[in-house]
């Protein structure tokens, strides 16, 4: 037997049909903008705002980069962040990380306006995702909520076992998975009995960074694996699961490429476009 | 075997006296100030409020209560927000818990400024308790911490499951000790097999709701116990734990009364004391 693929890619291309269709019907005197901020010139930094101003483009969101050199203070950073704040232009702001060492990034996520936080990485974000309070979500986990949605794969009452405890996709996705009445266990690195501890869940999550975490010892027949990794091994992309292995026993699994990847890149754009709705109707309601 | 009791009575008292100590020592042209708003005349709030008062008193916390009718109107109870949230003399606010069914709680404490937000309970607050980059958390969480660090009980690697998903404990407490590096798991109503998940954790903590929720079958001997249950049935007060038989059994256990309850208070006037140094520090250093 082998799994059925959760398609990201073919998903992420449905829902940005559906928000072009929106973006079009709903169109003010401009279209929604977002601008990112990109400090020095890490490659996968390029890649990653390359395939962020393509998916805009194909939306209809305007997008820019505002490139800064690797050695900016962060006066001016912060400056900058200001000023986009107040800009009636832009309706989101987004930081691509990571940041050089003299920037902090829980410092720069705060300066954004929560009503222009397009990555949703600001703590008024943060706790209204844990709150249950919001339309803006980190897209990572948003993407991996969708993706588990889209195949009708039940989450009250199931365990959920997500690996990885980081501030933009494992913190809040468990907060988002818990508002859904899923019972959901993170684990870190020192978590005892790794394996054991995965194989008790009906849906296991890894957003370790570590390729071939997850191998045939950490699954059952009946589990739906989503892999949020984005390792690069001797040149080579790939996620936290052993794919070939583990995708021959469980139910569903996502692929690296194709699975998680393009999903996060549909919810940013998704809220860039929220953003911009809210701006809209605030404005008109006053 | 019986369980050595984590006393929450005495640990509370002792921070009470540091607290004391503090505030003497630091105390600039006036003392620290809360105001607690209620609304209607909820028997059990008017003896939390009572409690709240007599713990400021004793450490010299100024405290007022400003009482409104049931039927007041939200932005009535709104300007008296935002009026506070100016007052350069009230270092923390705090609305009372439950409120009349026409009173959005989520809408009121995201009023409250989070330069005054005493309990915790404002979106930005709790975001920043989730990117474990705050000096104020919500006081019962932060109130359980400090019982297991009174204990020296180990929480890096630990298996930890809470029972309750609410905005004030549960999803909260999850975020702290996962910043820990405990593997957590958060249980809800949908919860398959509540007991076996609640028997494998080195630390159960419940808040439930629900009395004698906790019995034999959820515990084992090395299992330390933390009950958040405020229950009254025939009018006594008790937890979420069968006290009498759980307490044979495990290793550590906190009492209803004189456990989570006292630490809360504990914790709550803590915060307005680091509102009030933080209020300090800004006008001093502006």
């Amino acid at each position: 037997m082998s799994a059925k693929i959760i398609d990201g890619k073919l998903l992420s291309q449905k829902l940005n049909s559906h928000l072009k269709i929106s973006i079009a019907q709903n169109k003010g005197v401009r279209a929604p903008k977002l601008t990112i901020l990109q400090i020095g010139n890490n490659p996968a930094s390029n890649k990653y705002i390359k395939n962020k101003l393509n998916s805009c483009k194909s939306v209809g969101i305007d997008a820019e980069v505002l490139k800064f050199d690797n050695n900016i203070k962060v006066n001016e950073l912060e400056k900058t962040i200001l000023s986009l704040n107040k800009d009636k232009n832009v309706d989101g702001i987004l930081v691509q990380l990571p940041l050089p060492s003299h920037i902090d990034e829980k410092f720069i996520n705060n300066l954004i306006d929560v009503t222009k936080d397009a990555d949703g990485f600001n703590p008024q974000t943060l706790g209204n995702v844990l709150l249950d309070n919001t339309q803006i979500y980190p897209a990572t986990p948003n993407g991996i909520v969708k993706l588990l949605e889209s195949e009708n794969i039940n989450l009250v009452g199931s365990n959920v076992t997500i690996v990885g405890r980081s501030n933009i996709v494992g913190k809040p996705l468990a907060t988002m998975l818990i508002n859904r009445e899923a019972t959901v266990t993170i684990c870190n690195k020192k978590t005892k009995n790794l394996a054991k501890v995965c194989k008790r869940a009906d849906i296991l999550i890894s957003a370790a960074g570590s390729s071939k975490l997850i191998t045939r010892k950490f699954v059952h027949k009946n589990m739906t694996v989503i892999d949020v990794g984005a390792n690069f091994v001797n040149g080579i992309y790939c996620g936290d699961v052993d794919f070939e292995k583990v995708s021959k026993i469980v139910k569903y699994i996502t692929p690296v490429p194709g699975g998680v990847g393009p999903m996060t890149i549909a919810c940013l754009i998704e809220n860039v476009y929220k953003l911009y709705k809210n701006y809209y109707h605030k404005n008109n309601s006053k």
